[in-house]
């Protein structure tokens, strides 16, 4: 038996969540503690300010009048930013209830809508619950995982644009107040998301299981409706997000810098708030969503793995706990974590912003392999079984132990791959800053080309992880592997909305006319956030491969299938169809970008010659249109790669069966993670190669510059076109390959009934 | 039985075989009828024509000069091709002789180098040839498919460097007769290729079956070597030729067109030589090295499937050799499609073009379907029984009709498929003309979009044909529906070929100062050129798709495995690990080209400043440096990615054991098919969206014209983007798919024996 008692495990899960949202609360009140004065009621910045020319910009000006244009431009971006999300959520709250009932219909109908109890599978002298209840927790589950998803990206939201303004402000009085505000922002942020996910989901297990008893197999096939609720809400933020953010961001460069050679941020760009805005709907709520969904899909795989293994049969509840024990105790590392940053080694010079966010990550992971060996110790049998494709796999405690770190290593060196990739202190980068003296066109080769090659050692890492966790422990362990990779998430999410935060309050700065060197502080700042995006890009693909792999294995168990046969015809073609999907879905979201971008250059371009004095900065933009443009696109564009990810396992379970389904999602796993990984890095290489000639930090990032040489302008494409590569197609892929496999487990009952419609008359 | 007897199959095929080259033989007399004078001696080009300027160039000007002025271009380009492909023939002579050694050795090891004669796997009461003699013979047939593809690629090159100065010279008279050279030329390469492929492997077969007698197992065994052979050649050809050629495209055009503003083939451009050497290394030749590969691997995998089936164990001669037939078939098809272009109905006008090529793949699907129908009525018994890993399989002979065609129509889909997404005549391509409003970056994110979505429908059908082949006739039947879709490969590689030479008819036109007139009937011979080269390419790809599943159904069947189940760790983390291999090699490849084309850039922006009275006109550019640095970059560079792609499952077999390298070999193929058409057809409405704005043939293009506007400039960059995507690493990729999976197949009973040396231990 286990170290640990059920009552201790009932103590220690909802106390870790709580101890969390106080230390996510507290961190807020600090921030809060910064003042920023009411608005005047004017239209948001740049009334007054002439932007662009920095001389102008010195100590002399009116304090008072920045600090109220700072609160002015942070309004606008938080209005901009919650009426769009709130217009999205009224569309994903139509399409939840309508997915609702889909997924009650769909899995009611697999036994006839049955409201009889039905023989236990693993026991059939027991009596389990009946489907049709089951039918309707599974709905259940959808709707609260939907809701928590929502909150995360909302809160999210609300929390970088109360910080951004603050950043700004708090910049003005040196660099390390700035980073203390924007992280700890950022750990709000992670903290929250990560204490209510696991708080939601703790309590939502023992609610249903007032009803389910001793039905666990119910109990957890029910709860995985959980993950499907957080992944398909996650989706469309991701896309919705993602064409809103790029669309503005393509659209206010290509006029802006490339037209009308002003800076970044100016507020004289129409399209400068749409831009700021789409950072925390796209980048803040996005991610956020992503992880939570992550997050919760993986739990799941694992709990319902487990419920059909020896955990479930004997009813072993600590053991059958370890996955919600192991996040818990992700919460408490990660607390420890972030006293490093804020308490025991502040940031002082602009150097040290960089190397503390980096060490958080590193940090985060020894401590959490100790604490990883604690909980498998305390919670589980010293040997027991799992379930196995229909087999049994006996396994001992430290296999688990192993699974679940080499999740967490391998999540380790993605980031600090990804970095390599993608930082413009190594040579990856330089190489493609410096093809840009031959041109754009030589750029762009160089760029794909590293993304390409971004790919090989991420990959390595995480077979390496998927080897040792399938074979010590089988799905169970990549379950728990990727687990291991998100135990550490509330750090990994407080340094990904780091960036963001950071990069809302260079524009604040720049469009509320602060001094050059609160700028130059939070360009510093700002840098170093593009890095750890970048990381958290990395980490969350790495994760998502993990968790779909697991979602697969679980899904193959309820599916009841014996083996996933690559000679089979329906498994092949499975596989070819469904690598084909990743391209499919780019298609449709760069197009979209592309578009929206389109209509907003044209826009931006219409304003300038419109509105007279505008590129004087003596008249004020019409920010609204921009901002309208955006959310328009975004809410129209992301219905389409939305329904195909959402309908391809349902079309293909329905008509040709659970093996060609099966065939699709491990397709689209292996295809996609390297077309994520790719566009997400290329696009991150071209960024920073960009702002390594803008920087002029060495001799040979001199000899390309400065701002506006021929080197420079062939850079900003590469930028330009990297952007929806790295924050929309790429980012949006991983949950395409999740959101597919849980889909595909939440509806196995109804595939392996009635699926295969066509495959079997032919 | 068959209705065929053996005499008339012994007959039959050798005797198509010599009609086809017969066939060849005089398309090639027809063209060497147009004369071309003998070189004075001088060095190529350009020495008294000033270039670009059109109003010069009229019809009053010395047609001796300018016919001598062709003769010595045509003698330059022939001399840089033969060079640079005898001196990478030095280096893969070297390869192949090693590479034959290791193979003696793997494969003599296997069975610890015995020479004891012992019982056949199929019947073990029967005595089969000793595994040292099965060693020997595929090392033979190692070598003879290597030297075939030799032969194949050089031909190919030879035939058209002889065929462009005279399409040119002829293109004087009437776009006609341009059109008839060009096109005679391409089905004189087209027809030398497939029967010359089909008669070596025929007579290899005979030759082998001399020492084999009844161990059709054993000979077949061995005879895939042959297919490892064709394309190990291949590899290095599509590599090396295709840094090649762009290297040399790239760097000319990003001096010339957007640096210098002088139009493409100028021979004030240093590079223009290396260029047009490049179109016949690159397009030519390794375009006939990967087709014949492909040729020779779907035959090798068929014969073995067949070997080892009903056909094989009760020596059922006319049966078993069947895809032989299919081929021969084909070429007497071919034969009669060839005169619809030559004889039946002519091209007379520019607009006559385009319909004439496409006309013959409408016109050999069709007359082959028919064709198909015969051979197998003629050839196979009504019912009998194929190998289905470890099964057998009852089959009917009008189930392989239904896999043959289903390939052949497969092929002609994505020939439609692709044509449509990289034409100017439809909306892809002219969306992504628009996008160049905006610049080089949208017109990228247009381009990658475009490219990403012309995946859908070929992948759609590819599936299609592997469903009903696989149901129907397990593996064979994946063989065969290749071999169908390469069945036509004469009217293949014949409109395949056309492109290349009237590329290079366009610039000898040009360099050797023809009149505009001329000049224009080679644009639209070179325009539709484009348009068959992009329908090659898809075609190839999808011709690699279905090989090198036959060939993975071949290996899982001689290394005797029963199921590749992604259920299992080592299969999975394959499926994975292979799914990446794809983009390391691109990365490579990409890489490779950029750097090559960096130093072309720098040497012609040399002898621009160096040379005095270059941009004028008044000097002759030092062509032959730029040839070496194309020569030099090209072999050395190709060194890296093909170790990669020779040593994956030669490591992977060894190290991981048979199950791994299937894993390997299935992601491989499914994700490498993607990338392959995407870039691809990225490349293809990239240069097509630039000719369309070039072209200026619609209000909306003329709107976004003319020459070097920024729209165009835009367009430009896409161009150049596009060309290593679209001639390097796409159409390698189709190399790397079938290579790996023959190079498991010959080694199968290695790595069944002795392979899995890591993962046996873990």
């Amino acid at each position: 038996m286990a170290v640990l008692g059920t009552v201790a495990v009932e103590l220690f899960i909802p106390l870790a969540s709580l101890i969390g949202i106080a230390f996510a609360v507290l961190q807020w009140y600090v921030v809060a503690k910064v003042p920023v004065p009411t608005p005047t009621g004017g239209t948001a910045a740049g009334d007054k300010h002439g932007g662009g020319d920095e001389e102008e910009e010195e100590e002399g000006i009116d304090q008072v009048a920045v600090e109220i244009r700072c609160a002015e431009i942070q309004r606008a971006i938080s209005v901009g930013a919650t009426s769009f999300l709130l217009t999205e959520y009224k569309y994903l709250a139509a399409f939840m209830a309508s997915f609702a009932a889909v997924i009650f219909v769909f899995l009611g109908s697999a036994q006839r809508f049955s409201t009889r109890p039905q023989p236990c599978p693993s026991n059939p002298s027991l009596q389990c619950r009946p489907p049709l209840a089951n039918a309707a927790f599974t709905a259940v589950a959808f709707l609260l995982g939907a809701l928590t998803s929502v909150m995360s990206g909302y809160l999210g939201m609300r929390v970088a644009t109360f910080a951004n303004a603050r950043t700004a402000l708090e910049a003005r009085r040196g660099i390390g107040r700035g980073f203390a505000v924007a992280f700890r922002s950022g750990a709000a942020m992670g903290f929250l998301l990560a204490s209510s996910a696991l708080l939601v989901l703790y309590v939502t297990v023992n609610l249903f299981g007032l009803y389910y008893g001793d039905d666990w197999v119910g109990l957890y096939e029910s709860i995985t409706g959980y993950g499907l609720g957080g992944s398909s809400v996650a989706l469309f933020g991701r896309v919705g997000g993602g064409i809103y953010t790029k669309a503005a961001d393509v659209g206010a460069d290509l006029v802006g810098k490339v037209e009308r050679n002003i800076p970044e941020d100016d507020p004289r760009n129409p399209a400068v708030i749409a831009d700021n805005v789409g950072d925390n709907v796209g980048d803040i709520a996005g991610m956020g969503s992503d992880l939570f969904g992550s997050y919760a899909e993986s739990t799941c795989a694992a709990l319902f793995v487990a419920s059909i293994s020896e955990f479930g049969k004997e009813h072993k509840y600590t053991a059958q706990m370890f996955p919600l024990l192991i996040s818990a105790t992700g919460l408490l590392v990660c607390l420890v974590t972030t006293l490093f940053a804020t308490d025991l080694a502040k940031v002082r010079r602009a150097a040290d912003v960089g190397p503390a966010l980096k060490r958080q990550i590193l940090i985060s992971t020894v401590l959490m392999t100790g604490a990883i060996a604690a909980v498998t110790y305390l919670s589980l049998p010293p040997s027991f079984t799992l379930f196995d494709a229909g087999n049994v796999k006996h396994v001992k405690n430290w296999h688990l132990f192993i699974c679940v770190s080499a999740g967490l290593w391998a999540g380790l060196i993605i980031g600090y791959v990804t970095e390599y990739f993608t930082s413009n202190a190594y040579a990856p980068v330089r190489s493609v800053a410096m093809s840009c003296r031959t041109g754009a066109a030589t750029n762009v080769i160089f760029g794909l080309a590293v993304g390409y090659k971004s790919v090989i050692v991420p990959i390595l890492a995480i077979v390496s992880a998927i080897y040792a966790s399938f074979r010590l422990a089988a799905m169970y362990g990549i379950a728990v592997s990727a687990l291991g990779m998100l135990s550490t998430i509330a750090t990994g999410l407080a340094i990904d909305a780091y960036g963001p935060i950071s990069d809302n309050a260079g524009g604040i700065a720049e469009m509320s006319g602060m001094a050059s060197r609160v700028r130059r502080r939070t360009d510093a700042l700002d840098a170093a956030g593009n890095t750890t995006a970048a990381i958290g890009k990395g980490f969350a693909i790495g994760s998502a491969a993990l968790v779909s792999l697991a979602l697969f294995g679980a899904y193959v168990g309820r599916a009841g299938i014996q083996a996933v046969d690559m000679l089979s015809p329906r498994v092949f073609v499975g596989l070819m169809a469904g690598a084909m999907l990743p391209y499919w879905f780019s298609a449709m979201t760069m197009r979209s970008v592309g578009s929206a971008a389109l209509k907003m250059v044209e826009e931006v371009r219409r304003q300038f010659d419109a509105i007279p004095g505008l590129a004087e900065g003596l008249a004020i933009p019409d920010y609204a249109t921009c901002v309208r443009i955006s959310t328009d696109a975004s809410l129209r564009e992301m219905m389409a790669p939305g329904a195909l990810v959402m309908l391809s396992p349902l079309v293909t379970g329905t008509l040709f069966g659970v093996e060609t389904l099966a065939g699709l999602l491990a397709g689209a796993l292996v295809s996609g993670v390297q077309v994520a990984i790719s566009a997400s890095n290329s696009g991150g290489a071209w960024d920073n190669a960009k702002k390594y000639i803008e920087a002029g930090a060495s001799e040979e990032a001199r000899s390309l510059g400065p701002k506006g040489s021929e080197a420079h302008k062939a850079a900003v494409i590469g930028d330009t076109i990297g952007d929806p590569l790295k924050d929309t197609s790429g980012p949006s892929l991983n949950i395409l390959i999740k959101l597919m496999a849980v889909e595909a487990l939440v509806f196995a009952p109804f595939f392996a009934q009635h699926g295969g419609i066509i495959f079997n008359r032919l």
